[in-house]
């Protein structure tokens, strides 16, 4: 047995757990679940992941992992991706839970209805998309901020807490974000990229 | 030195981290910070915070931390209110994902347009309150059918899981939410409120 991941090829969310996979040398089985075209809310898969959403991780004993966050926790446990020293550790906790609420709800909404909804940016009004752009350049100058101080989000080195802002943050571009004013930003970009293991979003085990 | 948690007192967020130091016997010292009078946009504390939110912890070597469930995973590191067994673990950072991303974004934020921002009632329009209920419930669906399998969300007991489900939910009705249809949530707020050290959003240290 090994893990399977139930995985939306264009989501950010699902290219997490993807590329931590590959980056630790896990073998997993993908199933394609696309959650515009109802595959999350059948029953089926309501009995798997009663929150209706992709990613779905299921452990090789066949328990099962919602939440792509909690996923990169889970599998970098004991391993360098999660830092060893107790105070970096908390700091990748603040940047996933910061991840999820300021960043994602923003740069990857607006992706989505911009670039993955069939009718979307026609149907998303100009109101809407100005609110989505507002907060989601909030969370990009605080990422600014933050890689000033610091080349990572979290420790020495790369992350998960990289890996969750590298998701949406590479591809803030589909959602009509403009990376030009963000040098470190567009710097670190750079690194992960560069990390031994990296793959892109389109990158299938 | 000690812990000191910038903190606004009828913040759910601002709960989680209080009721679990109060449980752990952790002292700490109360900085009180309203994020509807602009305290969380002012110079000096957006160089605490970048993100201008509450809580804040600043822990006793001075350096700081932000978002209310990476204080929950730092705190209760080592203690009984972080399982110890890893798929219970990765468990507790599923739920503690969801809350933020499902529950909190519905639920705390109708509790907050409705009874804590001045004139929050009469400015929010119909569709607006109509589409946070909608989601809302559907996270306390989610809830009520672990509550099924499981009394507590992550392991065999109360864990910060817990704690940060039960800050907003307990006070859900605040939002217009009605928790009649949810007994096992009923249930489990009652359980909550009998563990050893529990204290209401009111305590202060």
């Amino acid at each position: 047995m090994t893990y399977t991941l139930h995985s939306m090829q264009n989501s950010g969310n699902c290219y997490k757990p993807r590329l931590l996979m590959h980056q630790l040398g896990i073998p997993f089985r993908l199933i394609d679940t696309d959650s515009f075209d109802g595959s999350t809310r059948t029953p089926e898969y309501l009995a798997l992941n009663p929150n209706g959403k992709v990613p779905l991780l299921v452990l090789p004993d066949g328990r099962r992992l919602a939440e792509s966050n909690a996923m990169l926790l889970h599998l970098a446990e004991g391993t360098p991706y999660l830092p060893g020293d107790k105070y970096d550790r908390a700091l990748c906790y603040q940047w996933l839970f910061f991840e999820q609420y300021s960043h994602e709800p923003y740069i990857a909404v607006a992706r989505s209805w911009l670039r993955l909804m069939p009718g979307g940016r026609e149907r998303m009004s100009a109101e809407r998309l100005a609110d989505l752009h507002a907060r989601g350049y909030k969370a990009l100058a605080v990422m600014e901020e933050r890689l000033g101080e610091a080349p990572w989000f979290a420790g020495d080195g790369y992350s998960v807490a990289d890996i969750a802002l590298f998701a949406y943050t590479h591809v803030a571009g589909d959602g009509d974000f403009d990376l030009a004013p963000y040098p470190r930003i567009r710097d670190w970009l750079g690194r992960i990229a560069a990390v031994p293991g990296h793959v892109g979003m389109d990158w299938r085990p």
